[in-house]
Parts: C-alpha cells; sequence; structure tokens
C-alpha cells in the first residue's frame, strides 16, 4: 500500500487532510460571503446587547481588512485553517483578541457556512443568467448576420421541411432564455436565512434576532422552522446544477449542430480558425475542439448533479459530515458554466455559414404541396399526404 | 439466440414491437389530453376556413364520445394502433369517415404529443402540489399530536442539542411545502403551446392561429419560435422529475429517520401492525417494510431523472425519435411519487412516539450552559465554550 | 389527493400493492429457477436427515408439476401470493399438505431468492454473450460484403485517415467481441451458492450442507461467512447492467455512426425499408428510427445501472427491504439488451453501403505523404509534418 | 459577464485554457508511463530502421533524464505545453534537436496517450488491489480481537438472529476480498497494446511492428483492428471507476455500520479519540466525521462512473476531444479509493466494541426454537413456525 499513499506523514495530519479535503482551497471564493454574513451576525448580536459597540466595531473593521486583503491576494485559506470561518476567526482573533471570541455567540459552523453559501449561490445565479443571455444575443446576431440564408429542417437528421438560420439560432436563443429564467428561478431555494438555526436546532438562553439578520442580508425570508435548514442542504444547490445541465444540454446540442455542420460533407459553416486546432499526425486536419469539448462537457454537469443528489440522500435528518462534498460538484458545475459561456460568447461572432453549400431541396416542401392540394380541393389532409407520398416514392 | 427472444414472428411485428415499445400501454392516460387538444385544433382549423362546421362537429363529437368510452374501460389502445394519436385519429375515421382524415391538416405528431404531454404535466404538478400538502399536514397533525414530546435533536447522528417532535415533524412539513412549491413551478416550462410547430418547422401555406388554441387550452404563452419547440423536449419533463426526486429524498430521509426510531436500541416509535410485515424465517419479527421501501424508492427517481436527462444530451437539433423514450421515466416517477404520498398519507396519522423511551441527557444543554456563562459574566463565547468542553469531557 | 390514487381499495390491499410492487409480475421468470433451487434444497434435506424420502418426493413432484404447468401458461404469479417463492410454496402445500410446510425448514426468503436470482443471471449472461456474438458475426459478414468499400476514416468528424467498411464493421465487432467476454466474467459474482446463509445469519441447530446444494446447483463455491451474502446483493446484478451499457453504448455508437451515413448529405447507406418509417406530416421522410431507439436505450440502460447502484448505497448491512427494488432495473436491463440484440441481428444483414456516394479525397493521404518523405529524405517526421502542413494549408 | 470570467487575457489564451483545460496538470502522474511507452517505441523504429541507433539512444537517455528531473521535482507539465506528451517531446527536442522530431513517427497522439494511460491503470489495478487487501486485514484483525464479541444479527434494522463481531468484519473482508478480484479483473481491457493505431486508422506507408511494443511493454495482446482502439476509450476506465464504486459502496455501508454502532443509543463501538472531531458550537460532541466522509464518498464514486460513461454515449466512431474528458473523473476516482482505504487502514485497528453495552436477547433465537421444535417433534417448519411467532407476539 505504502507505495501510493505513504507520505510519511503522521496521522493526525493525514486524518486532517481526509477530513478538511479540499475544502480550504475551494473556501475562498466565500471570504467575501462570509465577511457579510458575520458582520450582519455581529450587528445583531450587538443589536441585542449581546456584542458591546466597540466589539462589534473591532469585529466589522477587522473582517473588512481581511476581505480586503484576501481579494488582493495577501492571504488565502490554508489547510490547517480547515475552511473559511475558521480561518476568519483565527485571523480576526489574532488582531481584536478580545473580540474575535465573541462573534461565534449563538451560531455553529452549520448556519454559518449555509449563510455564506447562499449569498454566493444568489450572485451566481444572477451572473449565470447574465452569461447565459449574452449568448443568446450572440445568437440573435447572428440570425441577423444570416437573415438570407436558407437551411434545411431536419427531423431523424433527414430533410424534412425548409428552415432557417435564423429559426435554426433563434431557437437555440429562445431555449437559452428559458435556461435563463431557470437560473433565477433557482434564487427561491436559496434566498432564506439560515443564520440563528444554529446547529440545525435553534439557539438556546440567548435573545437573537432572525428576522434583523435576513432583513440585513437581504434574503427573502427566515428558513423556519430551525429544523428545516439542515434538511434543506443540497437543495438549492442541485437545483442550481440541474438547471446548468439544461443549460449544457443546449449548448452541447448547439455544439453537434455546430460539429455536424462543419463536417465535409455538410460544408454548411466555416469555423473561425482560432477555435480550431491541429493533429499530431495528419498535418492537413483543422478540429472543432471547442465545441467537442462543449458538448463533452454535458457529462461533467450530469455528474456534478449526481453527486450531490447523491450526498444528502437517504440520511437521517439533521447535519452530517457527508454534506459538506457538496460544495466542490456544486462550484465545479458553476465553473464549467461559467468557462462554456465565456468561451461561446467569444466564438459564436465569427461562426460563418456558407449558403453555396446550402441545398434546399425539392422534397423539403411535400408538405407544402400537400397543403396547397388541400387548400385547392378541398381534398382531406390524409389523401393529400397519400397522394403526395406516392409522387415522393416513385410510385406515381 | 433464439431461447431468449425469437417468437416466431415475422420482422415487420417485431420491428413495430421495438419501435412502438411500450407507448400503447403507457398512452393511454394521454387519451383525455389529446381528445382536448385535437377539439382545440379542430375549433381553429374550422375559425380559420380550413375545415367545415359540419366536420368539426363530427371531430368534436366523436373524440368525446372516444373519450367517454376510453374512461369507461370500452377501450385502450393497442400495439397495432403503437400510440394514442394514431388509435384516436384513426377510430374517429372510422365513425368520421369523412372528417376524420381532416383533423391532421396544420399538424404534425411532434405537436400533438407535446400538447396533450403538457396539458397532462400540468395536471400532474398541480395534483402532485396537493398530494404533498396533504402529507406536509399530516406531519403537522403529528407534531400538534406530540406536542408534549422532546426529542434529542442529533447531529452527526450524536445527540446534540434539545429537540422535540414538533420541531422533527416542522421540518419535514416544512421541506415538504418546499417541494410543493417546486412542483408547481414546473408549470412554466409546460406551459407553452406547441401546436402549430408541427414537426419542428411550422406550418407553410395554411393560415393557422397559434393563439387561439393556446387560449383553448390555457397555456400562458405560443412556443416560439417553432425551433424551440422540438429543442425544448424533455425539459419539463426532468424539471418534474428533478422535483419529484427532491421531493423522494425528503420523504426518504423521514422513512430513514423512523426506521432509526423504531429500532430496539431507539424504540422512540411504535410503528401500526398494519405498516410491518413478518419473516419467512424468524417468528418473532416485525419490519418496517413501508418505510424501507419508501427510502429505497429514492433510487427509482433518481435512475429516472438519469434516463430523461440522457435522452436528449447531445442530439442535434430537430425531433429525433429517441425523444419517445422520455414518457416511460417521466410516468414512472409521477407514479411513484403518487403511491409514496399515497401511503404515507395513510401511514402517518398511526405512527406513535413512545416518550417513556426517550431520554434527554444532560449533555444536550451543553451549549445553553455556555450561553448562560456569557451571559452571566459576560465571558467570550469561546472561553466558556473551552470550559464547558472541560466539563464534559471529564478533563475538567 | 383522491383523484390521482384513491382506488378505494383497503388500506391493507394498499399496502400489499405498495409493497409487493410489481414482484408478482417480474417474478415469472424466475419459476424454473426457484423450483430448481428449492428441489435442491429439500435433496439436501433428506440427506441429512431433516425431510423424510416420500416428503422430499412429494416437493420435487409437485414442484416439477408447477413448473411444467407454468411454462404451459396455466398459471402465473398473483399480487396476493406477492412473490415466485409464496406462490410456489403455497401451491405446493395445496397438492402436498404434509410435504409442503416442511420445505422451508433451514433456509429464508433471503437466502431462496438469491439462489433463483444468481441461477437465473448465470444463464443470462451466457445467452446475452451469445446473442452479442451473433451480432458481431453479421458484422463480420458485413465486413465481407463490404470488402471492396473503402470509407474516410474520421477523427473529430472531420476525415483524417483512409479507412473501409470491413475496418469500420470490423473495430465495432472487436468491441462487440470483448463486450462479450465482459458478459461472462459477471459469472464470477453471480457464481456463489447463497444457500444455507437463511436470512444472512446461517442456519443455527440443523446440520445442513451448504457444499451439497452448492454441487448441486453448480455453484463455483459457497458463499461465506454467511455475513457476506446480503452485504453482496446488487453487486452481480449491478455488474451485469454496467457490462450491459457497455454493450448499449458500443451498440448506441454503431446506431449514431449508421444514421448520420444515411443522412442526405453523407449518404454512404441505404437503409432496407423495413428498417425505417414514414412521418405523420411529411410524405416524403423514410426515418431511421430503429437505429435512433438503438441510440436512445443507451439511456435506459445507464438509468438501470443507477438506480441498482443506488437502492444499497449507504445501507446499514444485514437485509432490508429497499433491496427488492434491485430486481426491477435488472430485468428491464436484460429485456432491453435482449430487444436491441434482436433487432439488430435482424437489420444488419441488410445494411448496405453505397460506394458511388463515397469519396476519398487527397488530404486522407497527407500523413501518408509525410511518412514518405521521411523514408525517402530521411527527413525528421516534424519536418515532414511542417511541410505537408504547409501544401495542405495553402501556404505553402 | 465580465465580472465573474473576463480576466482580459487574450482569445488565444483563453481557448488554451479551454481546451487544454486541467489537462497538463493532470498529466503529470503519466510521465513514467508515457516515458516508457515513447522509449519502446523507438526502440521499434530503430529495429525496423526507421530510426538510427543513435538517435534511438539520445531518445532513450533523453526520456529517463527527464523522467529522473519529473520525479525529483525539477519540473512538471505547464499549461502552455498543454498535455504531458508536447511537454516530453519538446523537452526532449530541446536537448536533442536531431533525435526529438523523430520520435512522433507512426504514431498519434491518440495513441501515444492511451499506451500511457493503460500502462498507469494496470498498476493502479494492482496498487488498489494491494490496498483493498490490507484493509480486509484489518478487519480479520478486528474480528480475532473480538472473537468472543457477540453481536445481534439486524435484518430490516431489526435483531434477527445471534451474530458476533467476527462475522460481522468476516462478511465486509470477505466481500472486500471480492471487490479486490474485480479491481485485478479490470486488467484485462487495459491490457491491449494501442501502439500502431495512430490516430484511429493505422499506420501507412511504414513498416512498424505492433508485436515488438506489445512484448516490450507487457501488454497482453495488440489491440486490433485499429478501429477498435478509440472505440474502446473509457470502457477499461469505466470499469475501473466501477469496480471502485462496489468497492466504496462496500466501505461507505462499513462506514455507516460504524456510525450506527457509536450512536449513544446503541454505544457498541468506542472511536479513538484520533478518528473524530469536534464541533464549533456544542463543546460535548465527538463526531465520527472520518466515517461519515467515507459514507459521502460513495457520491464522489458513482459520479465519476456516470461522468465517464456519459462522455462517450452516442458519440459517432473515431477520436472526438470529448473524450478527454475521461483522464479527470478516472483520476479523482482512483484518488478517492486510494485516500479512503489509507485511512480506514488506520482507523480500523483503533475501532473497539464494548461488549458490556451489547445485548443478545431471547427473541433472537426464536428461529432456533422453531428448528429445535422441528427437530424434537418432526414438526413441520411451518407449524413451528407459527408457535414460536404466537409465543412472541404474546398471543400464546
Amino acid at each position: 500500500m505504502s507505495r501510493l499513499w505513504d507520505k510519511g506523514e503522521p496521522l493526525e495530519r493525514r486524518v486532517l487532510e481526509f477530513t478538511a479535503g479540499e475544502d480550504h482551497a475551494l473556501d475562498n471564493r466565500l471570504v467575501p460571503y462570509d465577511v457579510r454574513a458575520s458582520i450582519a451576525h455581529a450587528d445583531m448580536l450587538a443589536e441585542r446587547g449581546l456584542l458591546s459597540e466597540e466589539h462589534r466595531r473591532q469585529i466589522e473593521d477587522g473582517l473588512q481588512a481581511l476581505a480586503r486583503e484576501h481579494a488582493a491576494g495577501a492571504w488565502s485559506v490554508s489547510l490547517d485553517e480547515e475552511d473559511v470561518h475558521t480561518a476568519l476567526e483565527s485571523r480576526l482573533t489574532e488582531r481584536a483578541p478580545e473580540a474575535g471570541p465573541r462573534l461565534h455567540l449563538g451560531r455553529s459552523r452549520n448556519d454559518q457556512v449555509l449563510a455564506a453559501l447562499r449569498l454566493y449561490m444568489k450572485d451566481v445565479c444572477r451572473d449565470l443568467h447574465d452569461g447565459v443571455i449574452a449568448v443568446a444575443e450572440s445568437l440573435d446576431d447572428l440570425g441577423d448576420r444570416e437573415a438570407d440564408t436558407a437551411l434545411p429542417g431536419y427531423t431523424h437528421l433527414q430533410p424534412a421541411m425548409p428552415s432557417s438560420v435564423s429559426l435554426w439560432s433563434g431557437g437555440f436563443a429562445s431555449e437559452l432564455r428559458d435556461d435563463a429564467k431557470g437560473l433565477l428561478a433557482c434564487i427561491r431555494r436559496a434566498d432564506k436565512n439560515p443564520l440563528g438555526s444554529a446547529a440545525g436546532y435553534g439557539v438556546p438562553a440567548l435573545p437573537i434576532d432572525r428576522e434583523q439578520t435576513c432583513r440585513a442580508l437581504g434574503f427573502a425570508s427566515v428558513h423556519s422552522p430551525v429544523t428545516a435548514v439542515q434538511l434543506s442542504r443540497g437543495k438549492a444547490e442541485a437545483q442550481i446544477v440541474f438547471e446548468i445541465h439544461l443549460l449544457m444540454t443546449d449548448l452541447g446540442r448547439l455544439a453537434a449542430d455546430l460539429i455536424l455542420f462543419c463536417t465535409q460533407e455538410f460544408s454548411f459553416v466555416a469555423l473561425p480558425a482560432n477555435m480550431t486546432t491541429g493533429s499530431s499526425i495528419m498535418p492537413q486536419k483543422r478540429n472543432p475542439d471547442v465545441f467537442e469539448l462543449i458538448r463533452g462537457r454535458t457529462a461533467t454537469s450530469m455528474a456534478c448533479l449526481t453527486e450531490i443528489l447523491a450526498v444528502s440522500s437517504k440520511l437521517t435528518s439533521g447535519y452530517h459530515r457527508d454534506l459538506q462534498l457538496i460544495k466542490a460538484p456544486l462550484f465545479r458545475a458553476i465553473d464549467l458554466a461559467r468557462d462554456v459561456l465565456g468561451v461561446l460568447a467569444e466564438a459564436l461572432p465569427s461562426v460563418c455559414f456558407v449558403p453555396e453549400n446550402i441545398r434546399m431541396e425539392q422534397s423539403l416542401y411535400a408538405t407544402e404541396d400537400a397543403y396547397r392540394m388541400v387548400l385547392d380541393e378541398d381534398m382531406p389532409f390524409r389523401e393529400a399526404y397519400r397522394q403526395v407520398g406516392r409522387r415522393y416514392s416513385g410510385k406515381d
């Protein structure tokens, strides 16, 4: 066994590495959100007489300084700090040794992490929404640029009816806007204030005020009863990744179309050189790697969804450490959506259809022919269908 | 090979069995919806001068008679009819040989099946919503019945803080209401009129009116452009099954709690005899099979979601026959949600906690002890935490 | 709620329907295997003095008669019997009221169901193996028939190097043979005698002989210790479905190739008329539905795998009723593999390439050109690659 | 959009980042394998007169030096190098400008990456096998240490029959050994020499010898025909991750048992302090985080499997860039299996049962009672079962 993983480290270190996992690295993106939620929590404590104004000020100043320094790259969460929450509290306590140890009063890491995560998720939903709209607008532009380009409409990948580039791009743009709405709709589940639920059973003895932190952080409502909070873990996260997956599926299908349209046999589309790559063996090749990787990422978003859903399934109620494993696939899915939207927004403006290669053959108009027979001769559709069918099959 | 599947049937029959699959059986639930959508289509055709009033009336009467007879069990969709659409049109044509062959003018099976399916899905979302609310109300009742029963609150399955049966049931009831909202939110994607998109590229030559069928069928908007319709297949379906899976996860976790509470070691709960089953070998056993099967069904809803999402992924745009495979997992997920909600609504009223077996030990109050030290002595929380921790670990 | 599922049935019936589920229908295929395992068990009981020879004979005769009658369609497992095991024992007891109630001595339904299931799985692996080989042979025949037909070899769906129909079909045939080996390799996990593990903790007090039933049923070894048996549930099943999914993926990719080759733009292949279907709106269409449904079934096999794996995950050791849910996705995956292999074995003989539509353009030979420069001029490959590359990009 | 991903980089850089992804970081583990395969390839070229002995020697020396320096941490694959293959070839060419550009003759990155990956996978299967056996042996030791400790055997989580710690640990040890066999069986699919298949269509014009590289690298056979190689991508990888998932499921269930046994209500097991962690709010808590994270990782291995299987599904034959995405989930699954095995091998020796908390109540012996009635009174089992059942239900 030693070959693969014995790094000669003491047991405690290895257990720490196993339990903290990649959290410390992942958590860096949560620093501004945890700072914001912690300041709101400190404000509430002060308001309820549980923290002096002096301590509250030290906490706010200290956390804001830490956030600024983190944004400037001066520090990041280390493995020994385990997670963003410990990192911020221990660094704050170094600077404000009297105030720092008073910050965690009336909360648990369980509600603290959710507060930061939910603020982050709300931002992500809006940002991804905007990113999707930007790609939809690129498709609109493409449709405008190619307003005169006809395209066969396919069913079963067989030519079926006349279509056009603008109908093609418009269909995708419409579904992307549907995805964007789906992403915004995810905010609902993230928009509930977890603070005050503590470890999942509320805060005894202390006169805390969940409504105040709710207002201060802009949550739509207080998540209650307190026992609902930990039960809900993974639901908002899964919904975001589900919507990302629908988005990735739409983009993957757009990519599949472009890969097909770029084949020599179709040759409907010329890809920009900077979106293709060469081959290590075949000197003549230009390959649509960017679009293949967009299509392939459908598998990744599906896997992220599977992972999140599998983590919480069958667990008894109350917090379990397993739930920590939700963060990695959530962040991975968000990052891949961001990357794919970014690269597509660059790629679409230079996608170019080649009208001279696009043949609109007569059979595309067979349905129209049948309809005209119906209109002209008041023939039942089924009869017109049969007559036109015989003509095309050569049996007429 | 012959052993397993050669049934000595002619090729055409076997190809039909393969392509039609279980559609004919599945499609029976769509009969009333297809009838409704077909009548709306016929009305529109008549309004636009594409169908005489006499033919329109024959179609409406014929379809309504067929729907009534189907509801009464007089007929069902057969394999040879392949699907509900063919079944209805051919049966209608038998009765109204002049009008029947005119019904399919200006539509395709592609938009027809979606119209019926979306009407069905909208009904399902509302029905499942109501079913979930009914179970949430059973949980409310349970909380009321057991208003005086304390319960340890667990984290990591270790006793953590004081809780109660009503907090326990209230947490689940709250998340179920969240699931119910999620199910209603699925209506958005199903609420777009597909009629008039035909095979996915619209209806040439004929002056059809998509707004009229939209209004008649109660869809929120016309799905456009026409190319968006087939691209969207599976999205509303997947969202419903995704929300069903979140629901099943919540119910599976409720079941996991009850299974745990029923162990002899916990003995917090006594299950009603009619919810348990015996063993074939051990005469003394009573087993919580109903709850185990609820927990296990989480796997089934996840599989249904996986199947739907995998069907459409990577397909080029436009209709493909693969998309037909979405129906079976959609219906399976809906049916299992319905079954589980139904059996739970029966089971919860007889779930009974046994207060004398529930011990609230001192350590559950450790956090409160620490908080009281903070309040009484203005001690920083971290210091109070350390002092109480030493006391409980016996190091103090 | 009542609309969707209240059928006005008494609670007991509904609980039975929920817990027995579709088991009774599914279990019919297990009748011959359960009969075989029960006879082996009775033989062992008799050998160990736990059953008289007279009773043993009554059991054997009774069960064999029941198996014959079942095969002839005279009876099938009903919902009230719940499963094949109850059906057989209660029907046997009707006929042999003295012997029947003695059959279940020293076993539990837990080891009984596994015995029947494993015997069935071993047969399935061999049958599917044979079915896969038959399709591979059809591909060999296709390669022979089309021995002279060239084909571009694609990478990234771009023409890359020269290939041929026989290389194309040979690649698939080779991977199918690999899948066939994979299916046979699944027998290992099913080839362990579960009998004698009873409910999962063995058989107290009775002198049973696990080796005897092992030999009689042709299992490779006794599954031990007894506690391993229930832990193993789902593993052999999952492996079979995993291998079916690899097979379905290979077949789905074969189908994807054929669908592409059948497009009008490629036109490499002409599909036989009896493998295509028409359209309800477009009179001119012939669609490759059979191949689309083969491609789409990849989603179904993936879902079956997901379901089986999700059922057992995270369960504590020992039997749980959840495990019953493994049977349905296992049988569904087996049946779809069988159906797809059957239809492909019919379809492949009539697949016909159209050499006059297949263009082998010059750029396919670019790599060969570069290699010849290396051979002729002792040029480093990278230099030859660059020179040929410039020629093809028109920059030379 | 700019907020989330515009880093102000030029387009080419962003496309590179998108297409190369995390490959460069992932590829570091392949350095020794790519070196080995490249040397075998160079030897073969020299043998066939396609490379001078001098160049061959320079290549071998250069690559071995690079491998040593890489192992010593002197360099690693950078983003600009994209992947291990480019990194090695370009670094080699810097050192041996005449020989380096000759190394890629007669191969493509497509067969090159598979050669390295398959050699790596074969090693991984053996290492994971050994790691699993080590954990099984830890379980054997546990069973020996606790040879005298009885344990109730549970079905449906209800006490069923008498069991023991050694039966409990022995069941898991047996299934782990089954998993270890499963991991070794994965070698079959990785044990085929891909070299010489080049981009997927073989090597024209050059007299290469696939058998020689096969022997030199220790592959069991040459993978042929050449078109099978790219079709097979993901199959060996998926099988390894499938077997890892079965393993993780077994380990996750072991963890679930231990988490249950550690509850205060069971208290069967005392966990070592260094395997538990504290709480941020509750001073009294010790939590079994290590085991919860082992259980939770079942979700991760399932996700890795889902991702790999989804990448290749439905793709037409021949290489596609999507296939590159298989590497990340493969490596992630391998690393998590390694981590979990490592931490378990540490944890199991200090797991301690607490016999005084384990009650073996009378009802566990009900089956034995029934069996004794059968033996003593020659009563049919069903009758004895009924009599004992009445006694335990208090109805007797």
